[in-house]
């Protein structure tokens, strides 16, 4: 086991099993061809061709499309096709700098390969030179990676707020970490990957933050989502990471951009190239 | 002008320029067209064809490989074709991790577009939480980039050193960081891009580091390869790198990635996911 493992479980995937997702000229996601047929009988909102879908080009609005998509992922649920619901909407765009064509409910995002973004945070306590991570236990009743680890805390970017008062009202919500602590998270980068999951194709590019914890501080969940927090040096962390897959597999690979930014890992490590390069797909 | 303005001058890249060029079943490398012609004349050693560059399959060893291709580079350098002569080797394989299958004069690296690799290093001085940059100003007399802003120490990875050695080893020529300091750069992270230049094909990986640099430390350079050292607030470097070109074209983007690991670029910056983006090519 290897942190080339954690990479590569974030790179499983197989152009062949899917085809492109349009609305008008732009590709805007990826459907696996398994899933296809059931948008066939949405007829006013989808086209479903043997090599592409494309959204009902009288769909002429964001929220025309918005509503009419909403309108079939409802069916959609009902039929079981889409599991963990989350009430929460994303936008649908083919790029984080280009506009949203429309939002549509969270859980529905890996069906259509649609890009997504989420908000991550490195909380990191020093003692002396030794630093120490806070890992988060997921909740059992997580849709997505239950009871995995994770950081203590990591969001996805809905509609409408900027990343960083994203990140601020998740630091309250899943950590009681105050505003003014979490104001301090330094942006450190992004990371991408582009993998095949149980819920769908997953094209999704993490913004990391970095935050000293003051060592007299203790975080508690407050919305559910979190079971337990740990405080572990990082030796022990980077060497879950590389001899099992305890944490949830996109929380790793921030674990080991971390691990990379604090120089954790050496330059002369015979994967560094394939690891830096793995935490980039897009 | 802006960040993107610099990533942008590393990823001037027309794939129909090039031509493979193999060794063996290996490509480990891709020749300008208009180049090959001129390796024609070397019948032991090149087979160029319309489509692709091959090493003679009778030169069966490293050694062997590396002598016919040192005896072509001697000539093609009488020729005028290879300028900047280096007198350093550097390895000759299809990627960092795999084997080196011959090695080849440092100058002729882009003409053959072999993959190159260096070490460069962010040294930087702390004044409360102001982060202040080394510069130096390289040699007019340097092949590439003369009279261009650099990295406080850069340079090529030749075979048979390791990296870090490699670093501390030019922290000594390049500016009397003396080793017992050297040794204290930390690893941070590899960045790529693949673009035309001048000097040919450039297919880059480089292994950044950071240091921070005592307030009483001046560099000194002794090797002839720096005019000048200045200290500058990391906010002066940045306006520089985005309003001018006096950056080398590789040193703009090592500066690019110190300031987003150090948060001095905020995530809600426009083109923040493409700036990461274009600092990790392949």
């Amino acid at each position: 086991m290897s942190y080339m493992d954690r990479i590569l479980a974030c790179a499983q995937y197989e152009p062949a099993r899917y085809i492109p997702f349009f609305v008008g000229a732009v590709q805007i996601g990826q459907i696996d061809r398994a899933f296809a047929p059931h948008l066939s009988a949405f007829t006013d909102t989808f086209w479903v061709g043997n090599d592409r879908v494309d959204l009902n080009d009288n769909l002429d609005s964001y929220t025309a499309r918005t509503e009419a998509v909403a309108d079939a992922l409802e069916v959609l649920k009902k039929q079981g096709h889409i599991t963990g619901w989350r009430s929460e909407n994303y936008p649908a765009s083919a790029s984080f700098s280009s506009p949203a064509l429309f939002e549509m409910e969270r859980a529905a995002v890996p069906l259509f390969g649609v890009k997504g973004y989420g908000v991550h945070l490195n909380g990191y306590v020093l003692d002396g030179d030794i630093i120490h991570l806070w890992v988060g236990k997921r909740s059992m009743t997580k849709p997505t990676g239950p009871g995995k680890l994770d950081q203590i805390v990591a969001g996805g970017q809905p509609t409408g707020m900027l990343l960083k008062a994203n990140l601020v009202k998740e630091c309250s919500e899943e950590a009681s970490i105050p505003p003014e602590m979490a104001e301090k998270a330094i942006p450190v980068g992004t990371l991408s990957y582009v993998t095949s999951r149980a819920e769908g194709f997953r094209d999704d590019v993490l913004f990391n933050f970095d935050l000293q914890i003051p060592q007299n501080f203790t975080p508690k969940n407050t919305d559910g989502e979190v079971d337990e927090f740990f405080l572990w040096p990082l030796e022990q962390v980077c060497e879950i990471i590389q001899t099992t897959d305890n944490f949830k597999f996109n929380a790793a690979l921030v674990v080991i951009d971390f691990a990379i930014r604090h120089g954790h890992i050496e330059a002369d490590h015979p994967d560094y190239v394939d690891i830096v390069a793995g935490l980039h797909r897009t």
